[in-house]
């Protein structure tokens, strides 16, 4: 059933001869398929299609497009066990993870298939004229998004069903309108392979154009290369390492005509614990925090990777608590033997570092590929003074600053990144004490947790998965929930266009019975 | 009254040594006042107290910025004929001109003041908690638009009040919550400064931040370079050339921190004519087209400066009365010597290309500084081959393009940057016969106009002001109308926040009765 082939549109090629196979980290082994890297000819007939497929694929109505995301949904379900078992082959990852982040997948496809089902997230606007308006009579105007052409879609290492092949970047895309491309991920490229048999599968059984997705293989750059400086290519989704999205941006930029390039990126996501928290109830956040940190290896991008807190007896207890927790735990196998390579590296480096305690670490006998938790401790004046200690280390690895005081506190967090959450555990009453720490917070990052974990993105409307630079290279768009579609769609404008050929959206009688605003007025009105 | 100086804050400061005057093109001499270039120094404070005014700022309610608003559109309704004098002797427009433009000015303000104090702009959106959900609760996650922080505008040559100081960037800038430091354009300082002085005074009586904005004189690109590159700049609004626009792009694209550039730039804004509306009426639409081209000396990024239509005698025709109507109209004053230079320049080197015939001309004498309107004509060929013939001549010139058929139109099309409109001429027959073509345009522009000139940009919500590269630098956001708010925010997350903490626009109690999303349905309930 695997061919290693890349799909071009429908069809299975491997003109290249480039060859790679995916490997299974908790057998320490290859697993058997070949893959067989894209060629740039196959490249180009990727984008060409996908420029052709554009044309007819975004006047396909929302509920055709909703028919293709559920019939995505329904064939990546069909695929059953196998689908499973290439997973687990390819990541390490047990079952239950597996299923979970399967669901998650045919979840956020069906979501964007009501979405579009629905049709009001078009935003359409509509100011009808005044003709005789003095001086200059005011013409008719209406607005919706249109989607902004082929995407290229980059798969994540981290997440090879709700961020890669059909996740939610793709998902999105195809609800705006786009065709896709993606570069698949190496390391799961037999998954790769199977979810992009069910989206060819899905977009032929629902008759959309051919080249409205293709799967491209590659385990070098040189793909991801041609394919973001290709003219026609019009956006880029990234999930990945800041070094590698920050490379997709700057070509992108550089690009004669300069195309988006969304791109969710690292983050320590750091965690405030603040002191009457610590004292109240120090032993319970930590055997909480024990668990956020180790969870699935800690190969999260919301993984909590810093805590910061305030020096003092209670801090020390809870730096205790949570280093006897977390030993406890049983070590996870990592995505692949180049994760745990670079765990251990990053690691290694930031105990080079001057200051840097490590107060425990998984210290018994692990299996291959498996990830030694480490939880370490500094002081505020050495992590705010050294850089390399802002860096994350992925992987199930955290950082606790003892901080002076609540100003040093705030100055650190000042001086830190741009993060995908900030998270303070904190009595009610300290809200105001530490009002402008919290301030602080808030301006470094895209979500802000009160007493919780960030782990767990729950993908629903108020969502926003994203944050000031590096977390997310822009700010402005979120890549979980039904709003990561306007990162691939741009406002268009009709002026004083015949009735009868607007969009179904914009026409008068609201054919689609969609909310749109009318001189101003929110309504689901004909005119 | 004028000072020459910088508005640093509150404070009007000169420590700089480089000075420079702007012109009078109508009477072909320099105005009186000396303006002084803002130092290094003071464009390091104006950041600094923009910075520590973000703080205050973002927090205060949208009645209060609606007060500020409507402030600086009262204090410049105040300058009164102070201003249209500076505006007439800085830019040789017309009084009718300058009252126009500044009843567009304080009328973008007072939409924006009107859209911050209703408030439902900050598209709040809530997702309740379900604490029972198996296997993981559901946490209560609320979500809404937050400033990004100061952003920097670049003040636009052809539009001293309406897309310079207290323009449409400015405003929106305000209305979202961000201080707004201002690149004053050089060649309307006087009219800079007197608007500042309103800004100003608007800042202090509805007891703004200092800082919340300032104004930096600049003749060369020393400031906007250190302005762009500042880490505490997070964003960046020019109405311009390509050249310009592109130069800010990049500089902010390198930054260790990128932020977003919106720039407004170069548009040539293709009509194109049907050979049976052009049978019809091309005699009608041939005198307003003569209109629309000279319109403020072609001074506006809507100018329509190519015609394509298809060879014949409906066309020849046409070509001869739009040729006979353009030298009709009296020619009017360029903006300053610069201007009307790179006119001639462009327009040079223009007819210096192979093929390209002009038709029409203004010969008789003109005052200095007045631009002589020119029609020319080329065929499809020839324009398809040679790129030189697609870049804008800003002024009063257009070119029609005589395509051998639809196919070689809708070709041409095809090889067109993005534009910031597209206007089609047809009998309503025709739409469905050029489908095609249409389509084609479409993907080109920002906004379609129907039987319509491109000139005269509404301010309204369905207003779409930007379009594909090099239209604009990111075609997902609009440079006129509310929806212009958006590129100076974020979507910001609160996760399981506590309700009296959470902003007004996200308590349960919905104080300030906005429309939100809540579980997915629109409403203006409490929850």
């Amino acid at each position: 059933m695997i061919t290693g082939k890349n799909y071009i549109g429908n069809q299975l090629l491997a003109t290249g001869n480039k060859t790679y196979k995916t490997f299974n980290p908790k057998l320490n082994i290859e697993n058997e398929h070949t893959f067989f890297e894209a060629s740039e000819e196959e490249i180009e007939k990727a984008v060409s299609l996908a420029t052709e497929a554009f044309e007819v694929f975004k006047k396909v109505s929302g509920a055709k497009k909703g028919e293709f995301l559920n019939a995505i949904a329904d064939e990546i379900l069909n695929l059953d066990e196998i689908l499973i078992e290439a997973y687990m082959s390819e990541t390490g990852l047990p079952e239950g993870r597996a299923k979970g982040e399967r669901g998650r997948t045919v979840g956020q496809l069906r979501t964007f298939a009501d979405l579009v089902t629905e049709g009001s997230w078009v935003e359409a606007t509509i100011d009808t004229s005044d003709l005789d308006r003095n001086p200059i009579p005011k013409q008719d105007i209406r607005k919706m998004l249109v989607p902004l052409g082929p995407v290229v879609v980059f798969g994540a290492s981290n997440f090879p069903l709700a961020y890669s092949t059909a996740g939610g970047d793709t998902a999105a895309a195809f609800a705006a309108g786009c065709p896709v491309i993606v570069k698949s991920h190496p390391m799961h490229a037999t998954t790769g392979e199977l979810v992009a048999s069910a989206i060819s599968k899905a977009a032929q059984k629902t008759g959309m154009p051919e080249g409205v997705f293709s799967n491209l293989n590659s385990a070098g750059i040189e793909v991801g290369v041609q394919l973001v400086k290709h003219p026609k290519v019009k956006a880029v989704g990234f999930t990945g390492s800041i070094k590698g999205g920050r490379a997709l941006f700057d070509l992108a930029s550089q690009r004669p005509e300069p195309i988006p390039v969304f791109a969710e990126m690292g983050s320590v996501n750091p965690v405030v614990i603040l002191p009457k928290a610590t004292t109240l109830r120090g032993t319970e956040i930590a055997k909480t925090y024990a668990q956020s940190i180790t969870l699935g290896a800690g190969q999260f991008c919301t993984n909590p990777g810093l805590i910061l807190g305030i020096k003092g007896e209670s801090l020390d207890d809870f730096i205790k608590v949570l280093s006897d927790e977390i030993v406890k735990i049983e070590p996870s196998c990592m995505l692949h033997p180049n994760i745990i390579g670079n765990y251990d590296k990053n690691k290694t480096n930031a105990l080079q570092q001057n200051g840097l305690a490590v107060t425990a670490e998984f210290n018994n006998d692990i299996a291959t590929n498996h990830a030694r938790q480490t939880l370490t401790t500094v002081d505020g004046k050495t992590f705010l003074e050294n850089k390399t200690l802002h860096e994350e280390v992925f992987g199930p690895f955290s950082m606790v600053v003892q901080c002076q005081d609540a100003k040093e506190l705030e100055t650190i967090i000042n001086n830190l990144e741009g993060q995908l959450t900030g998270t303070i555990i904190a009595e009610n009453e300290e809200i105001v004490k530490y009002n402008t720490v919290i301030e602080a917070l808030q301006n470094r990052v895209g979500r802000i947790i009160f007493n919780g974990v960030p782990t767990g993105v729950e993908v629903c409307p108020a969502m926003l998965h994203g944050g000031p630079y590096p977390a997310s290279t822009d700010s402005r768009f979120t890549a979980v929930g039904i709003h990561a579609i306007k990162r691939w769609v741009r406002p268009f404008s009709y002026q004083s266009w015949p009735n009868d050929l607007l969009p179904d959206e914009l026409k008068n009688e609201n054919p689609l019975g969609i909310s749109r605003v009318i001189d101003s007025q929110h309504t689901y009105r004909k005119i």
